[in-house]
């Protein structure tokens, strides 16, 4: 059984109202069938993917449309009553899940594909639509979802949106910050704001939106999302492979952006832990061994042909030169789809390798690529024989390094050694303590590491301004005022 | 002499402070010599590019650092005096200079390059630096800056961020949106807020850079910007060709996407009456003639064999079937780069000939692209003898229509037989009023037809939050609240 994150944290609840049983009369007239109380069944809602906090929601509701979450909304803010957004509870910095007894307002019932528009690329659809439906749906219409995660198969389009998820294919095509071009959203106090515009340009007014774009739910609830959508690339190719050291990793990156120049969609880097993590958890074999880091190299293209020899050529100069010293490479012809996905699965399963070795302290850190590596020698260093794993993997070319250290269990002195001494050393290097999980729940009270304090006390501002009664994902985001 | 703003629109002037001998004083003591009274030297920043409207400031202040910035507003803002924040005042809808006598804060003494990191091709700069020396720059670096336009030579990168400037290579790198990774602006009141993060990602608490880009000088200053550049392209290859109908523009670009793919960066159409205005008013000479329509395809790749294979497979495709009737290509060898340079002129340099043909009515709209061209047809049929020319011109890629009217001079009659229809026309189809210029003076009681009144109110909210005074960029890009 997971901690109670109130008790494991000592926390205090906000004076919010209590939900009464009038409450839930109004809510079951409103959404019958949609109010789940059960606590068996809410108990999946409560406690994060990584069960790491938990909270003691007595109600979870799933509306279906924008104007049942106006009226939730509205009702909520009148009775004082705290909300917790919920998508696809796939976040790892406990931001997705109650801490006290916030109700729950699930967009898992607003799946609605609204429209796509097959020459623009431009999709528009509702919250709650899972991020590899969506890509499935595309990719039938010679599309993508510009984004791509590990969690695909459970993430909402509205949660990612919310938390400005990063993933596998921001190298190539940037942050939800450029694709993302409207948004529906509804405020603390219930009133549905309309920008959900399909232009790929539109200079008129302030961008309100982006304001919305990694706010945790905090501001508002995203209801609808317009987002531009890359057409399929024709040929796709991968490149698994070993290096003998960081340097080596860092050189073939710099090598690989100028040979693989536009084509690149993916440069991600792991060590020899996390593979061996993969392999002992979740059975999967790695067709490179005996290497102290691993690269998987993406490329994406129209042109298999003009691909392919770039790719060759780039293999041929880092095999010749020492930079890389093994490796296998998997071209996208179907009799090999299965390899490719393989590929991706040893990348993809680290996370979930890493819930099976034990209590995982996660950290997603933005750093200069030069040091990246440096964080996870030290930690390992500091932490010796009090950790059971400490791994380095991530998003190289995006200077993202997920830092993840692994316990039989969760302890405080074990968090100690661990924090500050992680953001301090981020904060040295100019770095973010929060590349792409955002705050949520654990990190909140961090972000002075990365943020001055002007603007912390500006983002209070914006909050107050827009839910000034804090009824909406409380405890999370913004750090207590101290 | 060009109309004073105030009187050909009827303006009353808001209660702001009147500039005082004591407030001279003042200045002159923070920035001695950089303290600007000459009305004939004033007279070039209180009128705009288009010579099409007219402010009466008697005062510009020049400040070179941000702490400058900041004594400047504080002040300000304690004594109620309005501000005009000015870039390089290349702006089209009238943002750029004041309306009565704002004091004009102009960023042109803040062209420090900050640093540039080319591992991660990060730039940092000041506010006021030029665009085009930016570029030339980090040209020597073998970097580009991710943005072009035509007022490159003289527009500041601040100014770029501030109106959130579109631009030629949108298309490939995306929007501002993306790629500024981090500003530093000064507000209202003169506190600094530094979110100046060097970083690709970063998600610690709101966005707050966000509100700032495109908010045209109306939230804060910005001072300095921190932008992420792409390698530049080892080869770049243009084409300027001639099509027979927009029909045949249109399937031309869908057929130009699927066989360039990723190395298509610009795509750019032109009707003839554009190339004939380029032709008479700058003596510009157009290598392909005899079509109603031209389109300027560039590509940018990192392989020159690839590239110019990729650009003769698809330019014999659309020769053979008919799409393009004329053309001339430019590849990236030195001997032609004259060539290149003359094929981009006919483009960048038609806003240039307009304004010799004389007053013009600038419109600048995202539209589905299927309808794009159908409003200047229409206009065309509306406006008859009144209008000189009425040409359309764009980034068809981006689906954004530049739609320009001239006659001899300005005339009340002819502005409304134009607006509203061109907006009215405009929202019809879901388009925006503007797509790329802002709102700025010109266009700001139009946003009506493109954002739904709950997000003007909370623009208005936002303004108000962080300039209560009202004292920054005032007459713009808001209505007036009637």
């Amino acid at each position: 059984q997971v901690a109670l994150t109130s008790e494991r944290y000592g926390l205090r609840r906000l004076p919010f109202a209590q939900l009464s049983s009038g409450d839930l009369a109004f809510f079951q007239r409103l959404m019958p069938g949609r109010v789940i109380t059960d606590p068996e069944e809410l108990e999946l809602f409560n406690v994060d993917w990584l069960k790491s906090v938990r909270g003691c929601s007595k109600l979870m509701l799933k509306p279906q449309t924008t104007a049942e979450v106006s009226q939730v909304l509205r009702y909520c803010y009148e009775r004082n009553l705290a909300v917790n957004p919920q998508g696809g509870n796939t976040g790892l910095v406990g931001g997705s899940v109650p801490v006290f007894d916030e109700i729950i307002l699930s967009t898992a019932l607003m799946n609605r594909i609204i429209s796509f528009d097959k020459v623009s690329g431009i999709l528009v659809c509702q919250a709650g639509c899972i991020l590899e439906k969506l890509n499935e749906y595309l990719e039938q219409q010679g599309f993508i979802v510009p984004l791509d995660l590990g969690a695909k198969g459970s993430c909402h389009i509205g949660g990612n949106v919310a938390t400005n998820a990063g993933g596998l294919r921001l190298l190539r095509y940037g942050s939800l910050r450029g694709t993302v071009l409207g948004l529906e959203v509804v405020l603390a106090d219930g009133s549905a704001v309309d920008c959900l515009a399909s232009l790929r340009k539109d200079n008129t007014g302030y961008d309100l939106k982006q304001l919305f774009i990694g706010s945790e739910g905090t501001l508002g609830v995203i209801t609808a999302v317009s987002i531009l959508c890359p057409q399929k690339p024709k040929a796709v190719n991968l490149a698994f492979l070993g290096c003998q050291s960081f340097a080596k990793v860092l050189e073939t990156f710099t090598t690989c952006r100028a040979m693989l120049g536009e084509i690149l969609s993916a440069y991600e880097f792991m060590d020899e832990k996390c593979m061996e993590l993969v392999e002992k958890h979740l059975k999967l074999s790695n067709p490179v061994t005996g290497s102290p880091f691993y690269v998987l190299i993406e490329t994406s293209g129209s042109n298999s042909t003009h691909d392919e020899e770039k790719l060759n050529n780039f293999l041929e100069k880092s095999m010749t030169s020492g930079l890389v010293t093994d490796g296998t490479v998997a071209t996208d012809d179907k009799k090999i789809k299965a390899c490719n996905l393989m590929l991706w699965s040893l990348r993809e399963r680290i996370t979930e390798a890493l819930t099976h070795d034990g209590y995982v302290y996660k950290y997603d850190l933005s750093l200069p690529v030069a040091k990246l590596y440096e964080l996870v020698t030290d930690m390992r260093a500091r932490l010796g024989q009090s950790a059971k794993n400490v791994v380095g993997y991530g998003h190289l070319g995006d200077g993202n390094l997920h830092l993840n250290i692994t316990a039989e269990s969760y302890s405080h002195s074990l968090l100690d050694a661990i924090e500050p001494f992680v953001y301090e050393w981020t904060a040295r290097h100019s770095g973010s303590i929060s590349a792409e999980h955002g705050l949520g729940f654990k990190k909140k009270e961090f972000i002075r590491y990365s943020k001055p304090s002007e603007a912390i006390h500006l983002m209070q501002r914006f909050k107050a301004m827009l839910d000034p009664k804090g009824i909406l994902n409380p405890y999370k985001m913004l750090p207590s005022s101290r």
